[in-house]
């Protein structure tokens, strides 16, 4: 048995509350190397008198781990226990065919050990204290989201249109380009989203600010004159709440723009400005090069990092996410650069936005292993940009091979603890992003490939405006094209593709958040999974291959999802980049 | 390479910011398989554009680890930044004999790697926010303290005594037995502190309570009258702070005693008491057998868990953290059954008691790995069990074998980050374990040898109350026995070791805090290891056997610390169960 292989520490993703009365406790290993893990555990206050009359910690119950996922190097093995006092002490029993090994927080032990140090090695869970338990709102895990950049999804109102703003698509945007999105637009477009299935917007910046993507904030209390008032903006919202649609707002707090009015008076005052703390200024007078002597956000001068352990900075922006919330009833907060802000400050942006709204979303843009963030206090879900990553490399970029995507998913599944997942912001790609369209090359059969794929996946998923007619375009500004109303500019196949995936998401519980994931390390040439609820299960199977893949059709599985069809063959044919949705039942 | 022992992971101890502008990385890889750690790091915003034309993230600077210390599984090595804009990007870079392998976030790579894929596969410390930093008060790490049992003390004040009060130390203490300590009793003892060289003394509760241990709290805003008033607290700080003492108090959140008040109320009314909600009750009537229906600590029907995320039980539980150091200026609090309380209390509980006195001390007890409350935002440090625990079972116990000790003390040492471990409260003995004189078999060169490795250990040595003049006793009430104050009772050749290893603790740099401590593997017999700071390096030798030992001495070492003499020989002639501490300079 690799020992060095074997990982478990308590807390974090390792030994979590599920909710209030479960605890998941997970184990690594070496792959392969072990063949059973056996949870021990028990209360940590129970004892047995053994044979010497010593009294020894009993271990209550043995419950035998499944095996939750693997990569190449590892598995992963999880066990589920619900302690009647909320308190364990735990350890595993690991076997393989030569030997039984208990693993403890003071490492192995092979023989039985003396007495007072078995009653000490063991790991624990002190307490499962429900304040502390990972807790999303209820209807985040249901969501469809979709997210839209609002100066160029639809032009509403023609009397806000900036000066200079041009004819809506006429051209390939620029940085600075405006084409005259707005609030009204989105009102008047909202049966397109209805139609598709969406059940949550997310805005892109709607605050005044310079540019067109609006993350260079001028005042967090104002609605960009460009896209609406606040009276717009509030019937946006009504719009949406009627039609099940929760609103989530962007927020920028790691930064604020270059004309945020604080900033300027720091530029005009110097040492002397009343603000001169609010951001991070190393020395007087204020430097743009070669590089700010001010923190910024990367070395943009324009976007001066905002001191968030001032009081008044504090203050300033706590209200900030009040005050959306409070006046106008939005359902969600999105971060900007949310993990260059203190942990400090998102806690307490926590208590102080959930005190209004219990149900209030808050996601945080983290693009990297965020688990310091997700354990409760902070946010309730990040951008989950690693767990699609592998996907589009290998569907759309054919840049990895089987493996590589296998290891790379389960190891983004596992990331973090289960209910974190369930809610984890999963994306083919953003106004950050190129368009997943040209990812693939224009390839549609691998978009639809990407959309069985994130749909289908544990978390929640969220549509960029456009994806789902098609849109093309490279980084940004490439991305940021106007949305595509014409019917004739749409592709239909992948509209009516995505809709009815999404009607699966959210009528199929199998398909959707309840559906417990599982990879089929097949050996042939598709990536398949199933998804299995109750007795309901799903196969998934992709064709990542620029040929036809034949593959025997298990003899349970007797109906296609997405053709709504009986399958009576024995075997499919998996075009090229095709995928197939298997289900037991009709 | 054995890459299933590779191990990193940000944020937790294995990277943190030392301090507001260090960051520490730390690595571990199989013991003996790698020869070389590179750590690789950056600016995650600095690009250089390669020979294709492409940007590429710019590795800044290489930075070769260094190896931390090592168990029989695994090698630890660290390396340190002071990155100018206070995030990085990092990976590592790992030699053996044959290869050269990277290791990122997204897992290893051996060659060139395509460079989107190269730019976001790097490990982030998104930013170093000092608010986030780690800080305990800086006192702390030049503390030593002095934990005291009030009942068991001094009887200073005959006035106060109990009824049935016993004469003092005339018989072994029984669970329930009085012998009048109290507060007058520390404030006349206070010499015999100053003398010894304590600079901290903690206090086990003095709150009112039933019991001679007050754990069983009635009411947390007063005194117990056995023990003083709140007038006689008052001068006992102060007599404390002009000797240089700072006093730590005990409280017990987790649990109320049986005769609180509010739990009184809820025996007597039941669902119709205001204070239902103040305890976890399941249902009512309240039954105490066979198992309580409420939770309490352990199965202990007398210590009812308090409640802690009822909005009343926390104003009323914070109000006493923020009363006993607003009002007596207290310097510290002890937590007792720290980790059973929710980590949203101990927050809110920091905040609150350091805006009124950012210096006072958190100390949590939890005799486990205690990471996820030692991040900054809830404790200073927990009472360290498990680092002392290995050097118990050598020195004093026989119990294991020296690679089995160095594997523990190592594992502790590497568990949390430098600074959290600076401020590690370690003991060899509390009110909650036998006497370290008893475990020693009362061998005193053992006791010695157990209290020069204690305070010569990174982290803040507490000794438990007569301890030092070597009193005997089994698990309480055995270790709960009466000071003794007659000269003849004490052993004075102890009292003097010790009172000699403080003195060296406070005066020699590299002995206390900031020596660097660097196990030596010697395959010889005897305990080695290495404290240094700037140019000045002590050599610690601890002969575990029942033998004498013989060892060369190195030849850099020329002073014995404890006999105070230049050592001519060459070789050293160490007792059974001796200590020898080695110093380059005189």
């Amino acid at each position: 048995m690799l020992k060095e292989a074997v990982y478990h520490r308590p807390k974090g993703n390792f030994a979590y509350a599920y909710d209030e009365n479960t605890l998941q406790i997970r184990l690594r290993t070496k792959k392969d190397d072990v063949n059973k893990v056996v949870l021990l555990w028990g209360d940590p206050f129970t004892w047995e008198q053994i044979e010497d009359g010593t009294w020894q910690w009993k271990i209550e119950e043995n419950v035998v781990m499944t095996k939750l996922n693997s990569t190449s190097l590892f598995d992963y093995w999880v066990g589920e226990i619900k302690p009647e006092y909320k308190r364990v002490k735990y350890g595993f029993e690991l076997h393989d065919n030569q030997e039984k090994i208990i693993y403890t927080e003071k490492g192995f032990f092979e023989e039985k050990k003396e007495v007072s140090e078995f009653n000490s090695s063991f790991f624990t869970f002190p307490f499962l204290n429900e304040e502390d338990v990972f807790h999303a709102p209820e209807w985040v895990a249901n969501t469809v989201w979709y997210q839209i950049f609002p100066e160029r999804f639809a032009n509403g109102n023609k009397a806000n249109d900036p000066e200079g703003t041009l004819e809506w698509g006429i051209t390939e945007p620029t940085p600075t380009s405006f084409f005259g999105g707005d609030l009204e637009g989105i009102i008047q477009k909202i049966d397109h989203l209805v139609k598709l299935g969406i059940n949550g917007i997310y805005l892109t910046p709607i605050f005044k600010a310079y540019s067109n993507h609006k993350y260079d904030t001028i005042d967090y209390m104002e609605i960009d004159p460009q896209f609406g008032d606040k009276e717009t903006f509030k019937r946006l919202v009504e719009v949406c709440h009627k039609n099940g649609i929760k609103v989530m707002l962007d927020a920028v707090f790691n930064h604020s723009g270059y004309y945020f009015p604080q900033f300027q008076d720091v530029l005009e005052k110097g040492e002397k400005s009343d603000y001169k703390d609010w951001f991070y200024i190393k020395d007087f007078p204020i430097r743009k090069e070669p590089k700010p002597n001010y923190h910024t956000f990367a070395f943009e001068p324009f976007m001066p990092k905002l001191n968030t352990a001032h009081p008044e900075v504090r203050e300033y922006l706590l209200e900030v996410g009040r005050y959306w919330v409070r006046e106008f009833d939005i359902d969600g907060w999105r971060l900007d650069v949310a993990n260059e802000v203190s942990h400090e400050f998102w806690r307490e942006f926590r208590k102080e936005v959930k005190a209004i709204k219990p149900d209030c979303y808050i996601l945080g843009e983290i693009w990297h292993d965020a688990m310091p963030w997700l354990q409760g206090d902070q946010f309730d879900a990040v951008m989950n940009y690693p767990y699609t990553n592998a996907a589009i490399q290998l569907f759309a970029e054919n840049k990895i091979g089987m493996n590589e995507f296998l290891d790379q998913t389960a190891e983004a599944l596992i990331r973090y603890p289960q209910n974190v997942t369930e809610v984890a912001f999963n994306l083919l790609g953003s106004h950050d992003t190129p368009r997943i369209a040209t990812i693939c090359g224009e390839n549609y059969s691998k978009v639809k490939q990407l959309f069985a794929f994130l749909l289908s996946s544990p978390g929640t998923p969220c549509i960029y405006y456009g994806d789902e007619i098609g849109i093309t375009g490279g980084m940004d500004p490439g991305c940021r094209k106007c949305m595509a109303w014409n019917e004739e500019e749409q592709d239909f196949d992948l509209l009516q593709f995505i809709t009815k995936l999404i009607q699966l998401r959210h009528t199929n519980p199998a398909f959707g958040n309840n559906g417990e994931i599982q990879f089929i390390d097949s050996k042939l040439d598709c990536v398949m999974y199933t998804k299995s609820y109750k007795n309901e299960k799903l196969l998934f199977i992709f064709n990542p291959t620029d040929k036809m893949v034949t593959l025997p059709v298990p003899s349970e599985y007797k109906f296609s999802s997405l053709n709504q069809q009986v399958i009576n063959d024995t075997n499919i044919n998996l075009a090229a980049h095709g995928v197939e949705i298997l289900s037991i039942n009709q």
